[in-house]
């Protein structure tokens, strides 16, 4: 029997699984069309039951299982990679309720984050992580993944924001613990083993997520800075100054070019050119007029940290700064090919490492490093794109080359190969850069003990 | 052979062993006094070579090790119950480096929480997590049981602060990754499998600690409410209010009673008497000339949700309001004796949790309820006095019925049984009350596979 008679004699539920050839489709490649797979079969569950329920069939069978959220990532983490079934969270999308007593929100791991948002929003709450992808990604995939975002700075991961987890494990037991508070030391608080595991232990199934009042009065400032060598003098100081600081961004010049390139609505908000910039933000509960974001920023250029800087006077400037920052990906999608990396490097070791990329880029081929990130968290956009001249087999090519150099010089930084993306398939050669040797030990143990048929998410975290 | 000459032919070092009765003793009981074990040797490594030799040695011979650092635990988890070897942290009591690159610390686990804040403070940088026992706790038992304090509510617990960890395992061998970064989702993220662990996974012998900038521009305000009814509606303001919120207390009128009994220094800052306080605390980077707080305030008293306020207005009144909120716990120790319970309840339930332990108080034997704690995370200090005409023993006998009465109510509204202090010896019967069946046979799997032959602080967490 081939694999899917043999899970679907089973376990079959109305309506659960897409067999179509057409509708399998968009579950076996990524949003960016890098990773491609094939799948056989698509569970659609609406319940942690049927979650249980399909993963012991899977496990009683030896069948892999990939789980998929809003397919956003960025490693190949959530693609069907050989035949494994795909397991889609996207029909347990309910809100299913918020608790005014701790300010928390339990939902179903398929809930899209904008959807979080906006129904927060109407309580008068938010909630702390967000990211580009807001649009599609889902609570269970962000937990899986850790996401990030840009408010890491102030609130932390999707980590420092959950408070209860529910999880299927691959023999199908159902692990939970859908607690509300923020202080429980009761034994071992397992969820964290959970958090970041890319869905090679259990399939999160449900949360409970902490929420934050919605603090509206906002400071939005933009500095431009001679050369990226002042970015870390000036990342400090303001992260000292800046108590409210919500968001602290930067992009090279090269970047800003790119987006003046492409997106009509952009312009340069400064008359003079400069060779870094910096993107910086305050959220906070009383509108402050204006002032201690002045007082900053007068500091800032008073001790020579920045050589212009603005102040957004409207929503509409703001919305202009950010679109500077938030269109940086699409305009290098639309010019031409690329190699990316997502890394972190110590924030004062910033300016050191962009010099060293600059430096590597051109040795390889004269590659164009375009960079940009989280400048508070030392969180570097690493895209190496393709120079004039160089065709699309030997740029392609280079890839292998390229990651051991770039992953090189971050781990040369004391930095990390992957930031905020986790590792996936893409960076499974590169673990042991950031991890030691005994870490890779023990948890290719918690794989054994939690999933020891091995059927979720093979290949994924550790080479196969 | 005894378990000392064991012991001592598997691993032997120049002054690393006390084995003088009179030396023993201080180690074999808690700073309360309440609980009392023996010890026939004490172990005080200088390295992690040294813990791990140690460790190696006893998983040979299978001699039990109880791990122990300040020794300021409140749940007899860091005391010798029968006759274990204790493993002293004190003497590994050195802040090794200072990143400027992360603004991170790296420390061994035995650094006293007191020499980290003096030592920060002289590079104008702050560590997150304070707390009453800063004097004798350490870093390694602060990460093992997950500390909490006054500070939580803005910064967290010791998780939030922790980027990297050295843990030398049952067997000897070193799991290590002395990362300094904020952002690292490589893999998974196997520091938090030992935060909050008691001892029983590991022995936690380095970590990187997150420092954060020293903000002195306070702004200190205490409120007297009518009753203990409006303490959650007055919370839920504050917080949605005051963005720089660091600290929210509060103290039933009973708890202010015997701090100005008690301590001469004391004395109610209010006119009229309130049944309960709130003190709130705002850390920021400038001075704000107190212009949001007397906004904020002004707009409590406008809306009823106080009956009285008042804002420090030097540090003298400031350390005057502290005073009353953090010289309870000895007021309470020089009235007489006490049953207390570390817990949390969601911060919108305290004012019915504190109706039922009054009702609950009265129905044994008039125990006179003492309450105070941390408003903003839900969490209680509930201490039952005993009242008058209650002798001795049949006081102290209560101690079984009174907890699962009052954990009883703790879990009837969604609480946990521990907030702060863990589950040591004192709380295992009650681990079921905060976390469920699956989860407690995954902490013991979690046990078995990192501690097979159940050396390391055996009894603690579990039954033994």
């Amino acid at each position: 029997m081939d694999t899917v008679a043999r899970l679907r004699a089973e376990f079959e539920a109305p309506g659960l699984y897409l067999d179509e050839p057409e509708a399998l489709r968009p579950f076996a490649v990524d949003w960016t069309g890098k990773f491609r797979g094939a799948t056989p079969l698509v569970a659609r569950p609406r319940s942690t039951e049927e979650v249980s329920r399909l993963l012991a069939a899977c496990n009683r069978a030896g069948i892999a299982v990939v789980p998929q959220g809003g397919n956003t990532g960025m490693v190949g983490g959530s693609v069907p990679r050989g035949g494994e079934v795909v397991l889609s969270l996207s029909r347990m999308n309910r809100i299913e309720n918020y608790d005014s007593a701790t300010e928390t929100v339990q939902c179903q791991a398929g809930v899209v984050l904008e959807a979080l948002h906006r129904e927060l929003a109407e309580r008068g709450r938010a909630f702390a992580v967000d990211l580009g992808a807001r649009g599609s990604c889902q609570v269970g995939g962000m937990i899986a993944t850790n996401a990030g975002g840009i408010k890491v700075l102030r609130y932390g991961h999707m980590r420092e924001q959950l408070r209860g987890l529910e999880v299927v494990l691959a023999d199908g037991s159902v692990l939970s613990n859908l607690n509300r508070l923020r202080k429980n030391n009761t034994g071992l608080d397992l969820k964290h083993l959970f958090v970041g595991s890319e869905g090679i232990l259990g399939v999160i199934t449900r949360a409970v997520l902490q929420t934050r009042p919605l603090w509206t009065a906002r400071q939005t400032a933009l500095f431009g800075l001679p050369a990226p060598a002042g970015l870390s003098a000036l990342a400090a100081y303001l992260m000292r100054s800046l108590d409210g600081l919500s968001s602290l961004e930067f992009l090279m010049r090269d970047a800003l070019d790119l987006v003046l390139a492409h997106q009509p609505q952009a312009r340069d908000p400064f008359a003079a050119r400069h060779g870094a910039y910096v993107l910086a933000e305050t959220e906070s509960a009383q509108d402050r007029d204006g002032e201690p974001a002045l007082s900053v920023l007068a500091g800032a250029l008073g001790q020579g940290l920045a050589a212009d800087a603005l102040i957004a006077e409207s929503e509409g400037q703001r919305a202009d700064f950010w679109r500077l920052r938030e269109t940086i990906a699409d305009a290098i999608g639309k010019t031409g090919l690329t190699h990316k990396f997502d890394v972190t490097v110590p924030p004062g070791a910033i300016p050191a490492f962009i010099e060293r990329v600059a430096a590597l880029a051109s040795s390889f081929e004269g590659l164009v490093p375009i960079l940009f990130g989280h400048l508070g968290d030392g969180n570097v956009h690493v895209n190496l794109m393709q120079g004039k001249g160089l065709a699309e087999a030997p740029f392609r090519a280079l890839e292998g080359r390229l990651g051991e150099a770039v992953y090189g010089q971050v781990r040369d930084l004391g930095g990390s190969v992957s930031a905020e993306h986790g590792i996936g398939v893409l960076k499974r050669a590169y673990l042991g850069y950031s991890r030691t040797t005994s870490e890779i030990a023990l948890m290719r143990r918690m794989k054994a003990l939690l999933d020891p048929k091995g059927i979720l998410n093979p290949g994924v975290m550790f080479e196969p």
